[in-house]
């Protein structure tokens, strides 16, 4: 049996990309950074906990990418640079096999978008993965919560509900053709962060939050920060055509209810129209126009002339 | 049933000390914080796991006091200061009067060292807590494992062994008189950080480690990392009065094998032993030499003339 510094040494040293601005990672009591002058520091931290954020016996090359996902999509909607990130992994017992497909996942996504593993701990205990990503953006420029108001325009990119119906896939709740299937279970699997378009949206965006617990809830936040409303039209709504083909005319439900999206819901001035798509572009990422903010506070969803009922269940631990 | 947000928003929003240096806390995707020029960044993690750091029922004022204290230690231990802590707490069920007592110990502890809780989340999950903690050195002089050689003294903040002998007390192994078991209990529950004396070691100090898994273990991963070994001096091991009235002659074993001291082992030159103790004056925390470093690799103890035996039980979760 291995050692926990055996154990970091071999799977987790160097992990993620190599950095200049890295003094000192992994190997004494903290990590030692340096960020360019004029910038703001960027710190959040997200968990998987096993049978909350992922079933029993999940492959661990995905949960190395999500546990990393998650914290990269709270950068992205920060508009921010992701730089450093630490790990804290609680394992039941000390699975060669199951670290090596982990760091795999992990290690594969922090390379994609620049990021170097700087620290972190392991824990004998029951399977929960906690990630803390560190970063930077220009002072006073980073996008928050709380600038939208009435008038402008509701965007989300990607497509919105396909990860939660990957996850009833996961489950054999639904069981689509093999190939509408896999495209489902991998954007549960292998969601990817909005990196580009939220640093593209600098400048541009009033106000941007990541769509992790469904964009009904994800929508609400935003709003109740920015003390504004918004009418959303359903057929706005960026659905794929795996979703519409899985779940038919109630898709919009999952669309709105769904977790695990990882898109990015922004909203900009009616100016702004064309900055958006120039930032979408230069992202090379999909963005759709789903609304409008509205002065009196709540979600209006209308589908043509009618207005829907809708109740979120969203996304809560502790709420039974 | 409150929901995360509504937990979050009672027990941990501005909890800790209020710092100009937050631009935007808990409460939007991620927090943005503002560090002084030239420096660098410092940035660790560190968690407990119930059934592996703390035994279960454990008090909840104790868990969020020794959640922040492990992640203080390590900045101690780096020479740095402390400002912004996250906090991932993986909870059974959301008791509100289990979450207000942590929330007053891990408070009360950031408090008293200016430290903001900027940010965090909680899940449904078995119980664990990790911590990160940011901070920030003067770029270039941080006290890190590798800069100890031969002829450097080494020395010991405080006194080792008491939290190993009160986690003992906890578990009903060791029945001392009242005040005797209170003493080496608060040791266990409620460690304090050297953030004083880490921040006044800078440039006096050659290398430096905080004691999480045992003296012995952890002064072997400073002399591995400094490529040198040391010689310590059994008699000069500061054992506290407790200490040795409960354990008696065999006392610097505990000592020496007990982990969860939290205080700081460190190198300096001979030429610097006025400043050590200058700092240690400046710090208000009493500092011990305990030995010298040698050029040949490896712990030799010694008790007078003898050479001792010793193997250390130290302290890995993975290893049976």
């Amino acid at each position: 049996m291995q050692s926990e510094t055996s154990l970091i040494d071999r799977y987790f040293r160097d992990l993620g990309a190599q950095r200049a601005d890295v003094m000192l990672g992994i190997g004494d009591d903290a990590a030692l950074l340096r960020a360019p002058a004029g910038e703001e520091l960027v710190l959040t931290t997200d968990a998987l906990v096993e049978g909350v954020h992922f079933l029993p016996g999940a492959p661990p090359r995905s949960l190395g990418h999500r546990a990393l996902a998650v914290n990269l999509s709270d950068i992205a909607a920060m508009g921010a640079e992701a730089r450093w990130a630490l790990l804290s992994l609680n394992l039941p017992r000390a699975d060669e096999a199951w670290l090596a497909e982990f760091a795999a996942g992990f290690g594969a996504l922090a390379r994609r978008y620049g990021v170097a593993l700087v620290g972190g701990n392991m824990s004998r205990g029951p399977l929960s993965i906690t990630v803390q990503m560190a970063g930077g953006v220009p002072a006073g420029q980073a996008l928050r919560r709380d600038g939208a108001s009435a008038g402008d325009l509701l965007y989300v990119s990607g497509s919105v509900g396909d990860a939660a119906a990957g996850l009833r896939v996961l489950r054999g709740e639904i069981q689509p053709e093999t190939p509408i299937g896999q495209f489902l279970r991998e954007r549960f699997e292998y969601p990817e962060p909005r990196l580009a378009l939220g640093a593209a949206l600098r400048g541009i965006a009033s106000a941007c939050i990541d769509v992790s617990d469904g964009l009904y809830v994800d929508t609400q936040r935003l709003l109740r920060s920015s003390g504004c409303g918004a009418r959303i039209e359903l057929n706005l709504l960026p659905l794929s055509s795996a979703l519409r083909e899985v779940l038919g005319p109630g898709a919009w439900r999952q669309a709105l209810d769904g977790g695990e999206d990882y898109e990015l819901c922004f909203s900009a001035a009616p100016g702004n129209t064309q900055a958006v798509e120039a930032a979408a572009v230069r992202a090379a990422t999909a963005v759709s126009c789903i609304g409008t903010l509205t002065a009196a506070s709540g979600i209006q969803l209308r589908d043509g002339n009618s207005v829907m009922q809708f109740s979120p269940f969203g996304f809560d631990h502790f709420r039974d």
